[in-house]
């Protein structure tokens, strides 16, 4: 397990939150998981973007971004090697009461831990489909908030600790994603993932490798994915901020024969600056 | 605002909690909202059911309840008039990660709140029927669960300072309840309310009336209620554990006329001992 090395409450060292924190409440905030690499956080601006946008779409009043950025780069700075910051912003405190009208001071809980580096496992890691199937709520897709407990529920489910990742599934037995991941397809050359306008997070390795993959050549469709298509990919692989871009060898009892191109963009993605 | 008279941590007074508490982490927890009243907490009982069936149905290690009780009762000994205890359990701390294996230690924390008696408004309350449309997922239906954000983002939208709630629907167009209340339709003097297996919370007031009901010479019926039978309802009301059986005078444009039987139901209820 990761170590704990260092929590900062708006700004200062500490490691608790007021029990009227609304993030406590109702779950409601957002977080960010980010991977720091040579004391550089990885991707920054497109986890700052996500969360900003978070906020505009919950109507949080956002953190200065300047003294979000300022934090986040002196936490990465007393990293030796691979670290996770985990970034949570919350509404803030407040009376009992789900509206959310009048002023809050939005709450930044930024914790840093040791991690190892990740190791893009070559033969790849094995998936299931979750029981739990996701419910759709267009209001709160894309967004990584703090209502998770879809989440937990399945990633709690038995047989869990057998696997890498859990792959939802919506009630028309569409791909959302996984617990913790984005899912791609190869199909043909081509990679396809499902949208994230009505369950799932707008994952930012995601955004990345869609960004990348014309320079590696690749076609690339966001578009619905029916559960059954996972049976005739050419090949799978999740995507995460921490982990990278991870060769799925099997779903369930359906194994994949690695064929490379997961490995070309995962390669590809691992060695770009950010 | 209602005054916080006092908070308890696991037992001790105290006002924050560690920040790796899943309920921060995940909104992985439940909560009760409770009406003290002569130092007595109300519904006690039922309160404490739904909690350990959230508790069970979540994978929640269940808080010891005997100390759940002692907990509470010494609270509500301090109070004077009326009052409100929130109690919210979390799965307590744990590393970074969904899954939820392993051993937990559930985090309560107690909550006080000086609150004015609720009057029964026999004018009636006007509602608005929310923008937002509700999810279903049947794994967390009512449940009084820390997802609450449906709840935060129904409970913000424009105008709704002007109502005393918001009635939200499915994507079917059926009613599901309040942001914070259960709601009935009275109906040639029959009550009926929707069902809370697909998303909405299992109302400890909601379970009181119905099972009242029958004392009082009302059939009830728990069915789904297309939003268009707002409208042709003799009578509509809300309940909630705090406010107790509140008359509706509208929703939305459409008026009703008070004819008695929700007042009646609102007196027998704020008559009973508990």
């Amino acid at each position: 397990m990761s170590g704990r090395l260092g929590i900062w409450i708006d700004g200062r060292p500490g490691d608790s939150v007021p029990s009227d924190d609304r993030g406590l409440q109702y779950g409601d905030g957002l977080f960010e998981t980010m991977r720091v690499r040579k004391r550089q956080v990885r991707f920054l601006d497109a986890h700052l973007a996500r969360l900003l946008l978070g906020c505009e779409r919950l109507g949080i009043p956002a953190p200065d971004a300047a003294s979000l950025r300022g934090e986040i780069a002196s936490a990465a700075e007393t990293t030796q090697g691979e670290a996770i910051l985990k970034l949570l912003v919350t509404r803030g405190s407040g009376p009992r009461g789900y509206a959310a009208r009048g002023l809050f001071t939005a709450r930044r809980v930024l914790s840093l831990f040791a991690a190892p580096a990740p190791s893009i496992a070559a033969e790849g890691v094995a998936l299931r489909i979750a029981g739990l199937t996701v419910a759709e709520q267009p209001r709160l897709a894309g967004l990584k908030h703090l209502n998770r407990l879809e989440n937990v529920l399945a990633a709690s489910e038995p047989g869990h600790e057998n696997c890498f990742e859990a792959l939802l599934l919506d009630t028309a037995g569409q791909v959302v994603g996984g617990t913790m991941s984005n899912v791609f397809l190869i199909r043909e050359g081509s990679l396809v993932t499902p949208p994230v306008d009505r369950a799932g997070v707008a994952g930012v390795l995601r955004s990345i490798v869609l960004r990348e993959s014309g320079k590696l050549g690749l076609r690339h469709e966001v578009r619905n994915v029916p559960g059954g298509e996972l049976r005739v990919a050419d090949e799978v692989f999740v995507t995460n901020a921490r982990i990278g871009v991870v060769p799925v060898r099997s779903v369930g009892e359906h194994s994949y024969t690695m064929n490379g191109i997961t490995t070309r963009i995962a390669a590809h993605v691992e060695a770009l600056d950010a």
